[in-house]
């Protein structure tokens, strides 16, 4: 399993990825899920990814040494393509062509070709934009009244993220509350695992301004964690008790 | 879709279920999932359900009229068996029945026998239980490290018990976790939906204290969620920034 978020909101992008994968819960390994593609002052992509680890990988693999475009001709790579959203494009053509050699023979021995990308960043004078990319090479996008996009395990970290984040969440609480959304995900997935890595980018900045892994022992994210919990256990006492439950309990 | 959580800490037992059905997004009814067999100063049995409504409906109807023991030649219900987990079996034989009858033909169909229940309740002096029932009729049952069972859709509503539900919570608290649980859920996934029906038992009191519907406008289930919402912002905001984010955000 996999945990990954991106949120975009009116300051820049956020996102936060886990590093946990397995096959079974016997076979547990750590595998960096998020991909940082980087011109500073040009051009900010990041790349993360759920499901099938060498479906992800040969995507990763494809889209570093290019793909071709059909329409032009012209062998692309994210570091290359002039738009946003051509870069969905490209890696949705990276999945469909993994699909083409892998995903057929996958799917002959029962299994399932499961792979999903959160797709992030911004490209000289376009907009910064987020997008989810699915198995089939499709994708959806981040708007101003859907903010954010979670792929993997996304239902845990989900509530806080509903009720917090808006189009108007300042970029550091945006960070804080992905990180809340993965401590939940952590605590009841075992699938999800630390480290943690993040990539924060200042809209129009065109580099990112945090890249960083939270490892295991981390002091700052122990005590996000320490303290979030005090606060929900602070915050449920505080509600008073239901006017039905009076004199009965 | 549906919710049920059942919560049994050391005071006593705590049941929540909402009241939703759907067949698709355009087909959905309000049918109660939360039932009660009790007979006060003897016995109380709740029973939540979910899963393929027919199969839950026939499963309620021959516990009604009572199912033959196959080791006795007894016409057993839950308001006549000897103790908790003999009620648990009764309910796991009458789903085989239903099995039998109906879900042979659902699989044929290309569809699934999907029924879970949570039973819990306490009878004359014996323990007071809570149980999960399976498709097969089998079960697992609450212990003191794990007091919570769910069924339906669990995962929006568990990082909260995750963190505050013990063995010792207060049977107060634990039905206001339990209502905070079912707050995520509602906010989450369309396919549950008030109104929420409510038992709640202390133990050794062999009847219930509370048996309640919260209705779609109810003055207290609104404030709660607001306040829980209040206080969930205003904990991530209380909670520092990341070292690693200052003097770039």
């Amino acid at each position: 399993m996999t945990y990954c978020v991106g949120i975009l909101v009116r300051d820049g992008l956020v996102m936060i990825a886990d590093t946990r994968t397995n096959a079974g819960v016997d076979n547990i390994a750590t595998f960096r899920k998020l991909h940082l593609f980087e011109k500073p002052g040009e051009r900010i992509i990041t790349l993360a990814t759920a499901g099938n680890l060498s479906a992800s990988q040969s995507v990763m693999s494809l889209l570093t040494e290019g793909l071709e475009n059909p329409e032009t001709g012209v062998v692309e790579t994210p570091l290359t393509v002039p738009s946003m959203f051509k870069a969905a494009q490209l890696v949705g053509r990276a999945i469909r062509q993994v699909y083409e050699v892998d995903g057929v023979e996958i799917e002959k021995r029962q299994m399932t070709f499961d792979v999903t990308m959160l797709l992030g960043g911004q490209i000289g004078s376009g907009p910064m934009r987020l997008y989810q990319i699915y198995a089939a090479g499709n994708a959806i996008e981040a708007t101003v009244d859907t903010p954010f996009l979670q792929i993997g395990e996304p239902k845990y970290g989900k509530p806080i993220l509903d009720r917090a984040i808006s189009h108007g969440t300042s970029l550091v609480e945006a960070l804080k509350l992905g990180l809340i959304s993965m401590d939940s995900t952590l605590k009841s997935n075992l699938g999800v695992g630390l480290p943690i890595d993040i990539v924060v980018a200042r809209r129009d900045a065109l580099k990112a301004q945090v890249t960083y892994r939270i490892q295991e022992d981390e002091p700052y994210f122990r005590d996000l964690r320490e303290r979030w919990s005090a606060a929900l256990r602070a915050a449920h006492q505080a509600i008073p008790h239901p006017p039905y439950t009076e004199e009965v309990l």
